[in-house]
């Protein structure tokens, strides 16, 4: 049984190894000290791993696009001042929805040529603060294009535009995950795209890409081939139309992870690039279109592997069928489980390496019977006290929590050549009470 | 279609009306002027229909209960300082789980007397706060019984303690919301009840009250039955065997409201109540027990429906088949139609008997096709710029909120006799960062 468990490293960071002792490490580091320092739950996030994800980007667009491309981080996966500075200095875009988002860039210091803004609906806020710090804005839609052209009108420099097209067509994902459906509720559908760019055209509007989103966590790129072909045919009737050609094709859509051994192999990133970059290419080629700038969005697969999340088992329980693990974090720092039936993996932290027994459900302390992190995992006996480590904690865990049930956000570390920083201190129980104001009494 | 929408009125709080030239107002507020200074998205609660919840209850358990009895206000629902104060106020006790409820509650001077502590898999720091402030402690499981048991070896004196039976009996509702299945995370089996009774009077422990819970949103009490008759069967044995009767009884579980035109009629409190109360009077009766203290828990039956969520349009857009309004929230302040499916209603905050056209799906502002608050709901035309009221977003919606996508938490305001206070601020762009440490640089 443990040997079919050793193919669990390869979901988790490339650097959890079991030295010290069959104590399990992140960065070389023991978790278990980390979690004595920083207390549980407690996110890990590896830099190299980081490093890693964004190299092999950086290397595959290199051998398999022939003209120039970047890539953007998702803000939306993980952002804080932290990661905000690592996107900074890989160079990629960091992609933000938003004012919010905006405000966390800003304080790292990111420029124009490296903030892009997303957005199905973005207020009259985000709009200011998009025009203000970014280099590209993503119009959704007509309504938005109207208002940046009203912007325009009244002197205000505008940012590259790109619009969003929706292909129609979506991935192979969790429906909530898919976006680029012929009803999903984001973009401009093909049609409405010719009428955008001669709007802008008219207006001279920076409209400078094209953009589509077919959904996240996907691992076959298939599908992104007849969206890229539609979005080359509409260039096509763009040059002809109107002598315009996007300097840049965003073919977004975030690359999938492994969360668990079933979803092994890891899908692959080079793979994913290669088919991308050739299609893009042979298509402009075959069409006789100018080589645009490929801009990839990878999501989650450049932070989710980064991350492992640290639970502390507080008891442990019998039921009629079930072994349950109670640990003291689950839905309100990850609800992925519960918003998708996201399916995780889990290692103890001291001996990883001991005989499974029976399956666990791993329950976190809320009430909610939708707070159980991960069903019938094969375990070890554990006792209360031990810690676990799931892998593959670094996006949408984070950024998606709550306070449910008084809960305070987790602290979150940042590991780097053995050393650990602490990049977001927990919530304290005054961070609960900070936007509350008394009904009556204590003026 | 009209007409047959009116009857949406009784799923909203009982005083919203469509006074004041046909704008909805709420506790005789217009809403619109409301959103106009505090904002949207923003969250009105209406103190009457929180007055009116609360005086059914008591009239109900006084009507047809023959001993004493008390409501428990599920701070899960909603919490925060002011609502901490309204339950103090009505002499409920408040259910918090652990230290980060606690703290609010503490905010709010609630005494021992009315502090109750829920949880799963309460830690060391969740104890102690709750051995401090609390006069009741529903204990969960055997390791948090020995844990309290060291307690009181050390000398510390101890609250009340409960114990919380799992059934092994569900109410009919969401999956995530039945907590009172055989294979439940939660509680005691029955065998193990008797254990703990016969631990807690060996060490001269405080257990004066049996718990539990079968769920939440449900509106047929009728399972509640034979929880109750298993209970008071339990309480037979632990009576001959021990000499040992609970002061009370909770059979928990909070009573459902109607979100949606569909969930009409509104679960009736005095029936449910009726039913809690007769089928445990006559239970004891029946078996030569003495009436416990009946402590009731409805859940959000008591705040739901004073809830009124307020959003504003910013773009309309048609796809292939459906009419999108986008609105500036969604699954960041409520995340349940993506959790649970739940299904709501919404209504035009101005003119809001206009004739209905097309089905309208309303989608917040957030990178994710689960963001999508309502589907296919019969609406007039809308345009950009007009807003929407969601009534019954009371419950489960703020406490369950999250930044994603950088959304600040919205102003939440209190309605009380034509006024309007401010109970907690909306978030802004520096709360976004206020736990953010930098990599490198600002040291």
């Amino acid at each position: 049984m443990l040997d079919e468990r050793l193919p669990l490293f390869p979901i988790t960071t490339t650097v959890v190894t079991t030295e010290h002792g069959g104590e399990l490490a992140v960065d070389g580091q023991p978790i278990a000290g980390l979690a004595a320092r920083f207390g549980t739950p407690l996110y890990l996030f590896d830099q190299a791993t980081l490093d890693d994800a964004a190299a092999r980007y950086r290397a595959a667009l290199a051998l398999h696009y022939p003209g120039p491309g970047g890539v953007t981080y998702a803000g939306k996966a993980l952002l804080n001042l932290a990661v905000a500075q690592w996107v900074q200095q890989q160079g990629f875009r960091l992609d933000c929805t938003g004012a919010g988002e905006l405000a966390i860039a800003a304080a790292a210091d990111l420029s124009p040529d490296q903030l892009l803004v997303h957005g199905v609906n973005k207020s009259a806020e985000d709009l200011a603060a998009a025009v203000a710090q970014a280099g590209v804005i993503v119009v959704d839609n007509r309504t938005e294009l109207a208002r940046l052209a009203g912007l325009a009108a009244a002197g205000q420099p505008l940012p590259d535009l790109w619009l969003r097209l929706r292909p129609g067509m979506a991935v192979e994902t969790h429906a909530y995950r898919q976006t680029g459906q012929d009803d999903s509720k984001f973009g401009f559908a093909p049609a409405e795209i010719e009428e955008a760019v001669a709007f802008g055209l008219d207006r001279g509007l920076p409209v400078t890409g094209l953009h589509f989103h077919q959904g996240s966590q996907f691992r076959d790129p298939a599908p992104l081939g007849p969206a890229l072909d539609l979005t080359l045919d509409l260039c096509q009737t763009l040059a002809a139309a109107h002598g315009w050609h996007p300097a840049v094709i965003c073919p977004g859509g975030g690359w999938g992870v492994a969360y668990h051994e079933d979803d092994l192999p890891q899908p692959d990133i080079e793979s994913y690039i290669a088919f991308v970059a050739r299609r893009l290419a042979e298509g402009c080629a075959a069409r006789g279109l100018p080589l645009p700038h490929l801009q990839v969005e990878p999501g989650r697969s450049l932070v989710a592997r980064a991350g492992v999340a640290v639970y502390r088992i507080g008891a442990v329980k019998q039921t009629a069928r079930r072994r349950w693990l109670l640990i003291d974090g689950g839905l309100a720092d990850n609800p992925r489980p519960a918003l998708y039936g996201a399916r995780y993996s889990a290692l103890p932290v001291t001996h990883p390496d001991r005989a499974v027994t029976t399956p666990a459900w791993l329950a976190g302390p809320y009430c909610e019977s939708g707070d159980v992190l991960i069903e019938a995992l094969p375990l070890p006996q554990m006792a209360a006290g031990e810690l676990l480590a799931v892998p593959a904690s670094g996006a949408y865990h984070l950024s998606m929590g709550s306070n449910y049930n008084g809960a305070r956000k987790p602290a979150v570390v940042w590991l780097r050549q053995g050393q650990a920083h602490l990049i977001q201190r927990r919530e304290t129980l005054a961070d609960l009470l900070a936007r509350d104001l008394p009904l009556w009494g204590r003026e």
